[in-house]
This record gives C-alpha cells, structure tokens and sequence, in this order.
C-alpha cells in the first residue's frame, strides 16, 4: 500500500465512492480490510474478468471527460461479463493516479464507475490506490451464473446464425473522426456515435435474458473488432465462417462517418480508398472497440431470440453463419472472399 | 482489448506463462475467453483483494530484478489474503508494458510471480495486457475460508497481545540503505534484509494452521509500517494499544543497517539522529513496507500460537497489548508517550 496519495487514503476514498450506491448482496466485510469477503451464491460458479484503461491508449481526455471514461471503462468490463451470460455481481477499483488528474476528475471517473456498475447490479467492495506517472485503472470484476451454464466461445456449430448487437464499427467510426481532427474534437462526430461512444449500452441484461432461451451456443464481445473476434470464436469452436456484408448494421450516422471520412481523404488523396462503401466497410471490419455480442444462435430458434432482443430493445442483426470449413469468408456483391481477422483493408491491400 | 502488444497476443502470453505449473482445482474455463468461469467450494466465503506494482514507487529495477519485483508483487498479494486467514485459489493478472521492458523481462516478471501464487496454491487463470509509457501490474487475487471465518481487522479486545511475524521494518532498512547510495544498490545492504525484501516469506500456510487454533481474534498485514497499521486495527476494533520498544524484534542485520546509516548521517550530520538505538526505533516504527502478520492474540491462547509458530519456523513477537484506552503509545525505558500511526520519527520531530 506504499505510494498512496496522503490527500485521501484509499478507504476514504472507497467509502466516499460506494456512499449513495447500494450496498451489494452478498458482501460480508467491504472496503476497509485486507481484502473483501463475499458470500457466493449456492450452484453457481463464479466468472471472472478484469480489463484496463490507461490513458492516452484507452481514452483521451480531450475526447472524453472523466466521467464519460469512468462509464465506459465499466461498459467494458461488464461486456465480458455479458458475453458469458453471467451476472454482475462484486468489482474492485484499482486505480494509478497521476499529478495530472485533480481529486475531483479522478473522484468522478470512480463514482461514474462505480454507477454504471450498480445499474447492472455490482457493487465495488474494494480497492488500491497508487500514485504513479500516467493514469491508468483496472476493474477485477466478478460475477454468477448457474453451474456450467456460461456462455462459451467454444460452443459454435456449422449452420449456427451469426448474430451482432448494436453496430460494431461505430467506435472506430468515432475515433477515425475524432482523431482527423487536430486537435482531437468530437465536434464532428454525429451525435449517435458520440453516444455510443461514451456510454456504451450494456448488454448484461439482454443477455441473461436471451440465456434464457437456450437459443445461444456460443458468445464472445466484440471489442477487437468483428473479424478479430469472429476468428476467436471460430478457432475456439473449430468451425469456420461466412459474413455477409451486405446485411452488417449501419445507421445513418455509420453512413454519414463513412461519406465524410471519404470527403476528407479525397481532399488528402490515398490516404483512404474513397468509394464510400468502402469505406464504411473498412469500418464495419476494422478493429473497433464496441462491446456489443457476437452471438452463435441456433437458427431453429432465431424467432425466439428475436423476440427476446425485440422485447429489450436490443439491435439484433444475423450477419452471417457458421460453416464446417475452417476459416473467415465475406461475401460481398455475390463474391465470396477470404476475410483477415484484422479486417477487410489489411486482408485488400497487399503489404 | 485495445492496446496490446501484437508480437505475442495476451493469450498465447498467459499460456506460456501457466505452462509447467499446476492447473488450479476448480477452474472451469481458464485463459483465452472473455472471463474465467471458477467453481467456488461450498460452505466457503470468497476473500478478494487487489495490489498494483508500479515501477519507480513499489520497485526499481536497478534494485530488482524482474524475476524479484515478481516474487515480491505476488507477496505483496499474497499477504492480504494470509491477513484473512484464507487459501488463496485464483488469480488475474493485468499488466501494462512500457517499451522499456523486453518480452524476456516481462516473461520473468510474470513467470515469477505465478510461480509464487502457485506456491500458495493459486493458478493465474486469466490476464489482461495493455502497453502504456510506465510498468505497472495489478493483481486480483482470490482467495476461500470457511464460511465466517476470515480474520478481520475488528475482533481485538482489551488485554489480547499484540504479535508480529518476521523483522516489520527491514524493508524499510533495505530501502534506507539502497537509495544511500547513488545510483541506488544493495551493495551495502546485509543480505538478510536483501532476502527479506526481494522474496519475503509468505505467512500464508502459518496464517492458516494458525487460523485453526481459535487464538487470533483479530489480523492485519503490516504493510504501511507498524504504528500505521496498528492503528487501522485498533480504529476497527475500537480499542487502544502499547507497544514495547524493548520487545520488537531487531536482528542483528537490523542493528547493522541501524549503524550503518547512524555513522552515514553523521558523516552528513543532521539528516538523521545519531544514536544507533534511535535510527533503529526509526526503522522499526516507520513506513515499512513488509508484507508480515500483526496479530491480535487471545493471552489464554498464546502457548497454542507460539507452538503452532515454532512448528512453521515464523518468527513470533509479542510487542505490546491491546487496551480499553483509545490510542497508540510507545513504552521505551519505562516511559510511555503517545505514539503516531505515521511513525516514532514523525511524531518525535516538531513540524
């Protein structure tokens, strides 16, 4: 515990974040001990996660205030959680904290934190405190799901429906944006992607839901990117597959980055191809930061979940399926082709 | 998920870190989806806690090697859960790696410090990996006990013995001693205090057996200093504490690095007081950060806890009591003053 700013001592500072939140079931002793003591649920196993954002490589904070980084760093936590169907229930906070951040930035990072955690039912009953030269913040993460019944990536079946939340693509989309910009701004992003970006929908709910249904063999988050975390799944299950582009989501605000970006590089010439769909391909397959599902669904039991994602306003699109040939395949104006896990721009140009 | 190295992806990482050592007991789904599924015992609590390494506060690397600053992190760890009385089971591993850190010393670092969490029984079954401009490795740590049967920091009564494992205090000797010296090195510094500090033994197999005799109401690990965490255990329990400065265990590397640094201060004079007696109270009464076990032990019992010590080979103190009356106070040479939670230094000195 050496190197703890003395302004606020780490239990203070626990106790101050987790004051107005509910108090966690299951919480034998929270912060202020050596470490946390938890109830488990009985039949249940036990799901663990832990992500990090540092700053500069995760978020800027000219693009993001604390408070928007604070929920979306918990977005991306919970998402692991969701992609195994389990529910959220206990995280600690470890955070490295710099001159740079002010007492009150770093206060409303936690406490954004901390809420978007207890909106999906996580309470923070721990954390650590160090000082150091860039900020940088860990979230371990625990959650419950019913003995053998988590979501896997492992579970994937020929024929299976690949199905997506949301709109992947949408954080690459606000960050190509973003960044064109010098310096960064978010002025000339649509609204939809700034939102998105900032306060990523969780999908924990959704998916206990959908859990339900049994219609689910497979799961993972897409936070590399479509083809990066189709290519996880595919080689967990030992299956291969076909993405349809012409049925991946995009609204209009995709659309809208897509016509612009491609105005921009025309003016800069090269930079980037300036078809507009091509463009809005190379977001849709590039890596991208989204936390929405990859889901593998039982395609006798697509009207169910169908009805399940209509039920909680989840967006829910089949985008392709899964095949007994090995490998990623985009089938795009009649052409099939062979898909790079890193995306269809590396894949199309030669290097 | 962003952020990662590409020359050896978290996942192959994590592999090669977990080969070779034993697969944890009740590891459902391990490393490579998007969180870890763990079987819980029944009838058990779940004790969670987290430290975080940074490089230049928590260790230096022309001090450690990465194989030491592992060791000692997976301690650092190790001793929160010793401090519940808990079986440690399951860890995580987050880093972030600055370029200064070859693969080869991240792998040592790593590798290190499973192995001593595999020592203690825990099996790494997960890990996040993010690059960033400073080194730093946080480490949720889980761990079980018998449903109730952690030890708290808020069991301590009136008239029980205050105890010590080990020297608390030599890492604060090592570092007195290796920061004298520029650049920074142990060169002069005894090689008990080297040992103690680059791998310090883990109280964590002690912490249990003594665990089952019923003599420990209360425990704390003595992290921040003696004084410093005397207080945080007595505040939880609401009682008070005399230590004996005649009784605190001082062996003869101790003493050296007493003199060694009173000779050097009077070469500098005023920098520290000159006599070996008080440069050793400073030691033994400042921040320190040791990773040894402050007890609250039941005087009917400590028979039973001293064989129980003996048998383990821990060293095992009896430094002071616990009393009715609020407070710390220091009794040196028949005479009893109040005494810091900050130290015998800070509190001595006007400021």
């Amino acid at each position: 515990r050496r190197g703890v700013p003395e302004a606020m001592g780490e239990f203070a500072r626990i106790r101050a974040l987790v004051a107005g939140l509910p108090t966690g079931d299951g919480v034998v002793v929270g912060p202020g001990d050596d470490a946390a003591v938890l109830r488990p649920s009985d039949g249940c196993d036990l799901v663990v996660t832990t992500d990090t954002f540092v700053e500069g490589r995760h978020f800027r904070r000219e693009l993001s205030s604390p408070t928007e980084a604070g929920a979306r760093f918990a977005a991306a936590n919970l998402s692991d959680l969701a992609a195994m169907a389990a529910r959220p229930r206990w995280a600690v906070l470890a955070l490295v904290l710099p001159d740079t951040w002010s007492a009150a930035a770093a206060a409303a990072f936690e406490q954004s934190c901390a809420q978007a955690l207890a909106a999906d039912g996580a309470a923070v009953v721990g954390g650590n405190l160090s000082s150091g030269p860039v900020f940088a913040a860990t979230l371990p993460l625990l959650g419950e799901v019913t003995r053998g019944a988590a979501w896997l990536r492992s579970g994937a079946r020929p024929d299976d429906l690949g199905v997506v939340t949301g709109a992947p693509g949408s954080a690459a989309a606000f960050t190509a944006l973003a960044l064109w910009a010098s310096p960064p701004s978010r002025d000339a992003v649509p609204a939809p992607l700034v939102e998105r970006f900032v306060s990523p929908p969780s999908r924990v709910a959704f998916a206990r839901a959908l859990a339900a249904t049994g219609a689910v063999h497979a799961a993972i988050d897409v936070s590399d990117g479509l083809p990066a975390d189709l290519a996880h799944l595919t080689e967990s299950s030992a299956v291969g597959a076909v993405l349809d582009a012409a049925s991946l989501p995009a609204d209009e605000s995709l659309w809208a980055a897509a016509r612009r970006l491609s105005a921009w590089a025309g003016q800069e010439r090269g930079l980037l191809p300036a078809p507009e769909r091509g463009v809005l391909e190379h977001l849709l397959l590039g890596p991208s930061d989204d936390y929405e599902l990859l889901l593998a669904v039982d395609p006798a039991r697509l009207d169910e979940a169908s009805r399940c994602a209509t039920s909680a306003g989840v967006p829910f699109t089949v985008v392709g399926r899964f095949t007994a040939e090995l490998g990623l395949r985009l089938e795009s104006g009649g052409i099939v082709s062979p898909l790079s896990p890193r995306g269809w721009d590396h894949f199309a140009s030669p290097e």
